[in-house]
């Protein structure tokens, strides 16, 4: 049978299960937010843990917190980073009151863990005070946004360092495919023909500006507001103190964490969110269009374009036999959508902030933690189970260019747009190769029509044959 | 040399060009808002005239406007509604103030108008005032959003036909294909055969739904909220004006209006628009997967599917001579872009109502009205110039199915799930065909391969060949 | 120690270890995408097991599935329903694939379970096979969607009636705040005098318009494509069987499910869920229209409007003593924000669909089924923990009425909009009242003041003191 | 009566008024494209008589082109930099093919205004070709996107002149009002004091942020893609040119332009497209934050905040005498909404590009531009028309911070936070001051009050009356 102990607060009182670290404030919110069923992030729970240490130890540097008591709160805060209290964190990712719930449900847990170190009994708070000591000189205006930058900051670093392997993977595939003929194409029309390695270069090389990008986004996180306190103006926070946890906060979590130049700003603005979340929604955009070219060029086997194989996975259908599917570029493109989806959510939680907070940073903080751990997941398996081993149709591709009449285009400096246009159109219609046409009509020489029309010449810049109009 | 008159408000006095329509207020707008560049819709020009005629019919059948007034409001308002004022909305489309500035421009062009033929000179009011006379018993907050709906109708008319004459030319196309077999794909992979009819049904299907669905949205339209006044509580207009109001616009418009059921909520609500335009969205969603789909089989002509072919509309290329584009099919893609770009901008509009009234409206209106104008635009070009000219290639289609794995399935009945795998794999592998393995293991005979491989047969229900395991 | 089984499909082997039901293919998805770590919603499990008994049952009656198999695979497929096999239920809710790995996690867990009801070891699908039995006359394609559909349908029971219920509340708020006269604004300015009651009025009015809405929506999720197989045709499905099957579907969940007309475009298209985002869309813009409101209208306690009060349901601040806040407000406008960004992902997979099949599936229903859920659940509390106990300012509400120039909208049929202007401007510019500056300057009589500025009158239509302008 | 040239291409003939620069092409462009009737920004004009004119000059020095047409097309290319034929640019904004269809208006005007000025008749395209000469070694897709960067860039110049000036006014603002005491909010609710000043420092400070991140995305534009011809391989285009023609770009336009470094990625990829609308949608979001809280100080005059003035701009009611609206926030949250939809389209437009081409460029185009623009707009007149007029109600704002029981805030060091919370409490229910119930009580001495209740004080870092818990 569970126990229970009553506790208090300037609203009235709740009973609180015996053994639960957390308290009157987390049951609050638990009642009030039934909506996701999802708890917080486990890299934020880790992050307030952080914060809540850091501002004890200073807090006990500048002589506010008695020694004994900040003792207590830092080994509490030290097993909230280790994780071991996760499942005391039980206020829903989606809730009212801008992160109060969240940093409440933290103090509250260390707190009570603070007491039972001290040899008290939990909920006792005459000891350790969840509002008077944990969250001693802050608000959860400034301990809420100090945690998302720090568990923003963790997450982000999977990501670009996942990201990293997959251009290396791309530049492998890269050089790999350096000689492999294809058609290139637009407008899903064929074009003139363009080596296969070229486009895992323009792959690699649109993701290599999305890694900036990222890493750019993340110096805006570095920032931090611990002191700014309930509006930014620092009411409570003794100047020394404020010095003093950025320090610790950069000491304890290892990142180049920094005091915000102004925290009137640092509290209200949520745009380093909104840019995080658009160069991952800029990412996002490139990774679908990157997945579709490969679901594309892996079409078939027999009906489609089949110029390259994807590493089978997993059988394609519940009823047709043998059949294959691009799954991991499918996944990538929904991940991608999921990604696009929640910058929107992100964009609208940041435009909806007033005055001195945005109280809608719970949403915000869900879907920018929830994009980066799904890109970072993504990218691993996409890179490992997709791009790795992609292998090229290296005959089927050059037949396809040789049978084409993009290569045409190649003849234009010779005899004009205009005549090659109607060389074109009557190959189109008749079915017969350009170079059977233009040697039937007398317009081009075998010799001429040799070098010209050389597909592998034509992806590179140049104009062939130059020297049978120009001269050498 | 351009002569002035003076004008006055409570705000002060502007001088205004002697021989233009509209009046101060029109121009301290026009100072305030050089945002877009672009004007009101001219639907919404001829809807306010119709709203101005209206209010001017039921305000002198009440007594509350002199007749002599009142046949000259009607007048300039006629001469609105036909269009010959239209140089006068000089109002950009994006402006703040929940569109009074639309609404003054209006009013005084209509004021200034009267004052003529009643023989005074432009910007008299004391003959007919903007603001007393041609707005009498309104306010912007229901003559803004009377016309909007009435512009919306108008348009969305135009929309509804066109798609209904899209639909017809889909079904032209069902019949014209219902016998071209060609391979259906999933996850752009080889699946079991279909027949092309079969395809261009469901594109008029999911079509017709999304027409349904226009029309439906429609309806909350009628509801107009003439009488509300400033929010929605009547103040200033008789019942009897209300009443008189809306009969005059049902008729004058021809279009089903009655009055809102409550005011306060048909006042500072904008759900009717957002349920509109998210029908607009869910069509646009639709008609880019189709435009994809046609994209996707007109690709080639000898390096892609090849299975269908799009008429040449113009050179696809400044440099790829004889190169023809699927250009009626990208221009309706990026149509549905634009749509669903707008929609979110509607949503955004939307949600920032407040209290009585969404002040938010025109930047609402610029986005509703353009989706409605450019898919209605987008919809006949693509009907034209696009769909009913597509032609199959009945030979490479079915060559394509012909040599496909994915007939397997039809084997599943007869094999298991399991075996027909294995056969399949072999094919890939292999690069032979079906019948082929199934022949030489003697798994199948001649017979049996013959009724069940039929690919015609497979795009209908039923398991092939069910008389050689059941029986008949 | 974990023992291990051996299965194996067309690509090779896998340990699965001996006493789960999944399978090989669930162990491939599991490995494959490891993305969200959110497994399956158990909305869906459980309609997956309606749609597999479904489909034995039909499978049975037509006489190519044995009885003896149908009624394991029916019992397993029941304790599916009952949610006895969810935590079996492992693969990642964003899934390459379009479904296949739930559908095969379902047709592993189902035949491992009916295997050992007929006395066999899992793993031995000789006995029950998941492909050729479980999944009989089925693909990913039907089964799939179908049970999207059941559990969209569900989900969407909770929903509409958590809004019936918010209904009400709002209508009993309306009743009880008929007679609380508070000021109207637009622009955020004082506009006219309004009633609280009318306010409800309006919210209730565009929230049930909304609850039309969604169920218009879900009608078209009646329609059920089982019996399309892969592409739509019908391949392997017997027209007897696909007419059962909805059959049984009907009468197992008790909702009223239907043959699609046509199942190639049932299979293709996702309109039917692109429509039913677009209807929460539309409605969480509504909500957060509301909550917006409502957190307007509650500020203060003494420096914001302090019209109305919000039950207080948590401490508001963890270093403010005192703060309540409207956390549940807060949370409804978050959810909102959810519910549009999930619209965005809808939009985006929809709209990603190629050919006869749209493999984006897994992303849109898990955004799908989460805004229904967290509607629901959102509407809820917002009902019990916030509607239902607010509280009216009615002294302070009035004061403000009267102290305000809004009133002098009344006197404009009396004096004319442009003298009116000018006694409001003097109100303004000098702090006095209205009603004092027109008798000062003997614009109008206390008499005739009294009637034309009685604020309650305002409220209605009709013109004040009309009878001193027109008579009686 | 108009007489027409006929012009032929390879699919046909069409007749031109003979007046008219344009030729086939743009006919055939303007009959498939009747959607937004929009023509192309003049920027973007300006930007493509640059390419043309740099691309001759390459040409020529290289040797490929003829001096004599060499000249004539730079010639030509002069007058459509100053804007002479923008009449002659007729193709609609959002148009299929990817921009041939404006690169070919541009060819077919150049060429026939070099035709005329050398002493040819329009049409003769033997004298003058459009796509040998005037699009020689260049195709679409190199020319419209350079195109694009370049109007961009120039577009971009203007919106970050403004906001660098509106930076300014922000920071006058920040000055003016850095002893204005007002009520910080949080929640809307009230929190602690704040200083005017330091809002509006917060204000300047995310919008310099925005300004650095649009000047970071920017520098994508730098790099152009000149000679990558049709795929981004240069077919056609000898490498001399490649580097004069870029070269010749940076002269002529003034622009730090420079060669990209890989063609094909840079022919395919739009991510500095997305950037920089992410970075504008950023921007956005911020701005409509802002003009949100200038709407919520400035509500009133008598029922609202009422804590600043925004310049009163143009009377805001047509029936409402006497009112002012924020009209210049409402425009700014309305430019917002509308360059947040467009980031929407861009995105859709971004995410639609295949394999070497992203043919949705014109609606991308269309919106990016139009961000640009209406924002540059918007700033101008927000600065000029509103910023820079606000005042302070001084009184006002001290009245309401004295009045509050967010100050108690400052009393938690003193006596704990729930001891605080008590007070609090019963300072809301009964109407009282917190000082009040702490002098009554005996908690705090007059002299201790004094100097912990300071609000000015509570604007800055620190605990007031510190002295009086740790001594000096």
């Amino acid at each position: 049978m569970t126990e229970f102990r009553i506790e208090r607060d300037f609203l009235g009182e709740k009973e609180v299960p015996q053994e639960v670290y957390y308290g009157i404030q987390t049951i609050r919110a638990k009642e009030n937010f039934p909506i996701t069923g999802y708890p917080p992030h486990p890299e934020l729970i880790k992050a307030v843990g952080y914060v809540k240490k850091a501002a004890a130890m200073a807090n006990r540097d500048v002589g506010v917190l008695p020694k004994k008591l900040a003792n207590a709160i830092i080994q509490a805060a030290d097993e909230v980073i280790d994780g071991k209290f996760n499942d005391q964190f039980i206020v829903d990712a989606i809730q009212g009151g801008a992160g109060t719930s969240f940093n409440m449900n933290a103090n509250e847990v260390i707190a009570n863990r603070a007491i039972e170190l001290l040899g008290g009994k939990k909920g006792d708070y005459t000891m350790v005070s969840p509002n008077t000591h944990v969250n001693m000189a802050q608000s959860t205006n400034d301990a809420f946004p100090t945690s998302i930058h720090i568990a923003s900051l963790y997450l982000a670093k999977r990501l670009t360092t996942s990201l990293s392997k997959l251009l290396q993977a791309l530049e492998e595939k890269e050089k790999e495919f350096d000689d492999v003929l294809k058609m290139g194409r637009t407008h899903l029309q064929d074009a003139v023909p363009i080596r296969l390695g070229q486009e895992f270069g323009a792959y690699r090389r649109v993701l290599q500006r999305d890694l900036k990008r990222i890493e750019r986004a993340l110096k805006e996180l570095y920032s931090i507001n611990m002191g700014a306190t309930a509006v930014g103006t620092g009411l409570n926070a003794k100047p020394e103190y404020i010095d003093k946890v950025a320090e610790y906060l950069r000491e304890l979590t290892k990142l180049p964490l920094k005091k915000a130049e102004d925290f009137v700003d640092a509290t209200q603005n949520t745009d380093a969110y909104t840019e995080l979340s658009s160069a991952l929604k800029v990412h996002a955009i490139n990774l679908s269009k990157i997945a579709n070219d490969l679901r594309l060029m892996s079409s078939g086997p027999r009906t489609g374009l089949n110029e390259i194989n994807l590493p089978a996975r997993q059988p394609g259908s519940s009823i047709m036999p043998g059949k294959v599917n691009p799954v991991m570029c499918e996944v990538m493109n929904q991940i991608s959508f999921q990604v696009i989806g929640n910058d929107q959510t992100i964009s609208l939680a940041s435009e909806a902030g007033q005055f001195e907070l945005n109280v809608m940073e719970p949403v915000l903080v869900f879907n920018l933690l929830q994009s980066l751990s799904i890109l970072a997941n993504g990218l691993d398996v996409f890179r490992e189970l997709a791009i790795k081993g992609i292998t090229a149709n290296v005959v089927r591709s050059r037949e396809l260019v040789e049978n084409s009449v993009g290569i045409i285009t190649a003849i234009n400096p010779h005899v004009g747009y205009e005549q090659a246009a109607r060389i074109a159109k009557e190959a189109i219609d008749t079915g017969r190769s350009v170079r059977e046409i233009c040697l039937e009509r007398g317009i081009l020489t075998k010799e001429e029509l040799d070098e010209i029309l050389d597909p592998k010449e034509m992806t590179n810049p140049g104009i062939a044959g130059a020297r049978f109009i120009y001269g050498e």
